[in-house]
């Protein structure tokens, strides 16, 4: 009997990129709203979505450090089961329902990668930086207050996806008036059999469900954001054309279940 | 129109982590053969596939610095298309077919985990090492000669999970003496939804294809081999009862095409 | 004109991997108080220092999170300014004064590098981590509550150097009874002129002094640490013979000067 | 007795960064030949060097993949002993003697940190890449032959400091016509102690001497070099006005001393 939710099945279980869910998580993050060329939004949908006319190419890049744990106190492993992220959010419509989609996630390990892909979150490696807040005080210690300011940086391959900053300004105090529209992914397997490279064995729109989400001490403020261009990376075709606000705040949720929207194969 | 073989898919298809094939390697190896307990390996074997009995719990563990090109001369950007590996094949049987079966691969790089996991390679990351030979001369080239001595390891999250060591003692005439054996893996892509954890949408054994298959500059010699017990992995599960020849070799290939053996899902 | 604190020194001054002082940290903290042998911790104090006969062996093993920024907001590029430390004091005498001393120390970055070699700190790299405190509650968020549950490691070239776990019972209300002692180190910088190799063009014992110094949010609680033997590494000849208190802390302070207690040679 | 050439010093001589000379290097090499503004060559000089008049802002980019040992068989251990390494040479004169000076240089190994700073190579960290020659052939093998492609880049904090590709067109036969300066250095070692921190403990100009050295299998082609503008970083103040060649070459020696050309202090 081979055990794991993800690959590598062994039969103690203990090798598997993933166990099996509930997974548990808690962050801090920096995101910046920004609005970006309308067209580009709508080139980078998949099938099945459509641009939010409303929206006008609004999106959000989001910084996140999250630790992780499963049900076997994983926390304090912490070379193992913290890490950064980095994702893209662009505005859109499903089914009439305006939602958020994923076109571009970046993490700094490899089960984050495996619980992504299962999702729908198209993930590749990065290494990415957000300033933290720390209590000791201190010139360095970057403090829930107005006048902070935080620095945030996505890189692969030793270039520079994006880098933020944002300096704090005030407290909000109702977060669902920023965030409040639901996550939506395309939940992609290919094929390699000749002839099938282009017929994936999983193709879905997903709906990403979250369990006891919690937002906690939301700033915001000013901000800035750079995508530049970069060999090998499509993500500046969004880069923003004005910036936003930029939010810093605390953010926790549990993982157990995914809601396919739609689903062209697999 | 969006493009790529893997995600993210993207109107110009520069961000997908996978471009289309083919897909062309070269490679320096370092192969050690070893025999664990067989009930160890029967235990990790698929359903589909059986124990070797005329094996005796033969095993390969095996380490390759890679360089890889797509059609757009990738292998000038190094920082992206080089990377290592390491992996251990099991001698196993499936439809009467004597094949090696991959329990356990680790590589450096997301683009190789997207590949691999497309073909059935259950790849997690890792750090991987080995001795380079250098054309200049010195203590510190480690020729292709009688008496060099190379090392090897595979480490993740900061613990060591193998660490080998070979010595050459001679050149091998047929490497088919020695590598005869076709690959095969389990190709497998969970589902999230609720009640169907343990359910995947893609569950196949599959057989690796390699055209232009070289295999140059073979040499064997004595080994060393330890797979340390780590926690979180299972790896020693398989670990070396004894340690046979060590092997140190050039490889390449080029891949377009994937075999399905069996299918239980997707 | 040439510029910077350390080299490379630029007309522009921007390259210098260390800016002039003041140098200002926050920091997380976990330190694990225990017992190793006395003859071994005699053994790597430098000449002019004296075992504490009082201490019976005692040392204390830290992993910290650093936040570094200098007079420029370093800290909003924290791909740069940010790093993680571990490192090993033992309790000796110098002049009749009862200090810690710092014979082991890891760092992940190569600023914290250079800094540390001009104080007399022994530094090498390594990467370290530890649990986070996250704000957001959830079974992942580790808080700062009786009950919490920390894992701390320090890993180098693919081989884990130390492994600590702690769990918090109380909070400390006055730190002092706990961290009293001032830090010392042996800042040295060899010669590589044949005939000189072992004649260092610096050889200084030196006292840390610290601007602004603040602890904060000290908690205790029971620990377990391992330090296990490693090829090229002499660490685990301090391993603990018992291991006493665990604890979770803040820290801040400021660097803008060094005593100097006895020079040999600079 | 504390036994180490660098700190940390121990009993047992395992720990410390650096071994006792001698010290054997073998490497590929990538060195791509530009001229830059002669005017910001020479604002980079240190007191005691001129601008070579003749050189008209002459410079060599390199890229190196070393691999070193020790008298240990410290190549066995490619996780500790393998390196890459970026640098740049501009040419000047000191008392008359036409030289190449070092300027910038990068490393991916804290060992390699130590050694070069004892010889005043001002070396921080980076992620360094070059394209490699494999025996086995393919489309990803490179070969050394007419036509074959490499590319090399070097990227610090997740940034990229340098990107260059080479195309190979004719073998070069006497390696003298095109390396033929000795290369010259600035020993540095800052002081701490308030009030001194311009006024260094060690301040040398130093000589790199090489024993044994081998230069071989060069070849020349035509290049293409960018040395773009970084946040933290004045490399981009000599990038190339005009580049020329581009080589691709294997290069060993070994180190055991070092000569010091001038000394202001240490």
């Amino acid at each position: 009997m081979l055990k794991g939710f993800s690959v590598p099945l062994t039969p103690q279980g203990e090798s598997a990129l993933v166990s099996m869910p509930p997974w548990h998580y808690s962050s801090d993050c920096i995101a910046i709203e920004y609005w970006t060329d309308p067209g580009a939004v709508a080139a980078l949908l998949p099938p099945g979505m459509s641009p939010d006319a409303a929206s006008n190419g609004r999106c959000f890049f989001w910084f996140l450090d999250w630790q992780f744990t499963g049900s076997n106190d994983e926390l304090t492993d912490p070379a193992r089961y913290q890490y950064r992220e980095a994702f893209l959010l662009v505005e859109a419509v499903i089914d009439g329902m305006p939602v958020n989609y994923c076109p571009y996630i970046f993490v700094d390990n490899d089960a984050a990668v495996a619980r992504g892909w299962t999702q729908g979150f198209p993930k590749k490696l990065a290494s990415v930086f957000q300033t933290r807040t720390f209590a000791a005080p201190s010139a360095a210690a970057a403090p829930l207050a107005a006048g902070s300011r935080f620095g945030a940086s996505c890189s692969a391959h030793g270039e520079r996806l994006a880098t933020a900053r944002i300096q704090l300004e005030e407290k909000v105090a109702d977060p669902s008036t920023v965030f409040n529209r639901p996550t939506t992914m395309r939940r992609y397997f290919p094929r390699l059999t000749a002839g099938h490279h282009d017929q994936p064995a999983v193709d879905q729109l997903t709906l990403s469900l979250t369990d006891d989400l919690a937002i906690v001490d939301v700033w915001a403020g000013s901000a800035e954001l750079q995508i530049p261009q970069v060999a090998g990376e499509d993500m500046h075709h969004i880069a923003p054309l004005k910036v936003g606000r930029g939010y810093r705040l605390g953010m926790a949720y549990s993982v157990t279940d995914l809601r396919i929207l739609k689903s062209t194969a697999g």
